[in-house]
């Protein structure tokens, strides 16, 4: 049985704990996930015995070569074939995304189905894609290097007259070079105080000199994605900074310490922020200690206070507590790890020593 | 008033008509367009006197700069803290954007308010947004022009040995050189019979000579998007190539020639459509003539066979034909343009001969 095959399988088990006949995947990286198809427009219809993608003319080729499942070349909305499909099928019973559909394509499907009950599903793709599979493990890692050697490189080419757009102009340079199809999410360049915004845009300011800079990126490779930051000091740093790398490197590497299979994503997160309060950071520290990566950036597991998913092997995350102080900067450290049997494996390979650019 | 209040208070205007007392934005783009607010997760709750945007702690400092509206920064789930605004409030008709929020937001909100009607609104903001402001238009020619120096420079540099990636990776460096942030949309660049899947992802395969070269690609400059598709011939073209160029060149300028106000969306797509009728070619012609853009890549009005949006002066809109022959190849011609009081202005300064590379 092929993978996709047999991951749909996987989820029509479930099917009987829902009470449905059918479910509607609506999640674009749940239908590649199932079904292979990487188009813009698309939606899965999955019954017991069958599979059908609904998409439009403009991928009529390539959804034929990319999926092994029926597929239904719909024009304008594809509601009105999913709609069908139901009916011909004489479904009663519908599972659907209620994460990943709108308001208004669930309006849409009640007004035009009749004796059709809906059921929100938990996120049961996202639960199955919480596991890689080898491939998917293969795909990550050539991800994580791809985007190291990017780094790298780019690390470089740093001067205190580069901008921060300069810099990731060429890091995503790079990352396409070594194998990436794109970035996995929009690249984080930051120098100085702006370094302390945990989510800031690259602007065309020169970096300049005397300050921390963070870089935050990562490649899409094979469709994988993967992520990585760091903080290098532009010149000499000074106690401050040298503090601050400190204790955030020491919150890092605890947690991933931590991780191993069987502990709760909230417990590593707890770890991780433990270290940081003894070093009064823990309000310098504004997001979770990580979160599950594949497909999408951003996957389950989050590791997060209350998270009480149990890290398994084969999950792949991330770690990366951070401190920010306003006005000053911040330093964040983060690593793609995969979970193993007895412990994990850190993915990425670029050195954590506070870096002097 | 300053734009984002003027912008706030023109939907205000509309909430009578739609009998609600307040409107839930949930669309990140509409969330920009009325609060200035660039992250990547918040809602924003517009009432007749006041506008609350709810963040997390990550952007802090960054909403405090870009937004006028009073920031809550929610931990974890924003819905918590946007039902309370809405009980402290009173509201009992709340608007929400039915193709923005979706269904587990709208359950969530449900189970934990009472006495609240939720009433699905048209797309409001989206209307508002597809004329734009003499700002907006200076950002996309800024965009535009990016795009197209972008194009020429990594054109100079294609060898048959290159891959439709490297190529890829060349344009996108010079986009972020030029002055992007980053890309409208994932780089179009396809090579031969690939060129006839209009959506095509670029591989690692040299793009080799005698055979069409199809770039479609966008630049993301100050929040706006551009979008440009060009065909090149690597190396001598023949009769076919030429003449399903020529066919598309012909549907595209009658395209813009038929842009004016008044004219509807849908009046335009069938000018293009009849041209390449005439060289047999409708059916190789699958997807719509165009769309709306500015801070998404898509946005109303849709160039296609039913819109019957009238164009006004102020809309940015784009012009792209194209005909796809499977296993030969596939041509896309695709300039931005922009509705002037007595007709058009084509944005895109690039040439549309065909160039031989």
């Amino acid at each position: 049985m092929s993978q996709l095959r047999e991951r749909r399988a996987r989820l029509v088990t479930q099917f009987d704990t829902h009470k449905i006949e059918a479910a509607l995947i609506s999640g674009l990286p749940n239908i590649r996930y199932l079904a292979g198809f990487t188009g813009s427009n698309a939606q899965l219809l999955i019954t017991r015995d069958s599979a059908t993608l609904f998409t439009d003319p403009r991928y009529t080729v390539q959804a034929g070569e990319e999926s092994d499942c029926r597929v239904r070349i719909v024009k304008r909305s594809l509601l009105p074939g999913v709609i069908g499909a139901i009916g011909r099928r004489q479904i009663r019973r519908l599972g659907i995304e209620p994460g990943r559909m709108s308001v208004e394509t669930l309006a849409l499907l009640e007004k035009d189905t009749k004796k059709l009950t809906f059921t929100a599903l938990p996120p049961l793709v996202e639960q199955l894609r919480m596991l890689k599979s080898p491939e998917e493990i293969e795909a990550i890692r050539a991800s994580v290097r791809t985007n190291s050697k990017a780094y790298a490189k780019a690390l470089t080419r740093i001067k205190p007259t580069s901008s921060e757009n300069d810099i990731a102009a060429e890091i995503e340079y790079w990352q396409r070079r070594y194998g990436a199809s794109g970035v996995a999410f929009a690249s984080i360049v930051a120098a100085g105080a702006r370094s302390a915004l945990p989510h800031a845009q690259p602007t065309s300011e020169p970096v300049g000199t005397g300050r921390l800079l963070l870089i935050d990126i990562g490649a899409l490779q094979l469709g994988y994605c993967s992520d990585m930051t760091r903080v290098v000091h532009l010149g000499t740093p000074g106690t401050k900074a040298k503090k601050l790398y400190r204790a955030v490197l020491e919150s890092q590497l605890a947690a991933i310490d931590a991780v191993k299979p069987g502990i709760t994503a909230g417990q590593v997160d707890r770890v991780a922020r433990k270290v940081l309060e003894r070093h009064g950071l823990l309000k310098q520290f504004v997001h979770s200690t990580g979160h599950g990566l594949g497909l999408e950036i951003h996957e389950m597991p989050r590791l997060g206070r209350n998270d009480k998913t149990r890290l398994q092997a084969g999950m792949a995350i991330t770690i990366e507590p951070g401190a920010y102080v306003e006005g000053f900067g911040g330093v964040r450290i983060e690593d793609t790890v995969l979970v193993t049997d007895h412990g994990c494996e850190i993915l990425t390979p670029t050195p954590k020593e506070l870096v002097v650019v």
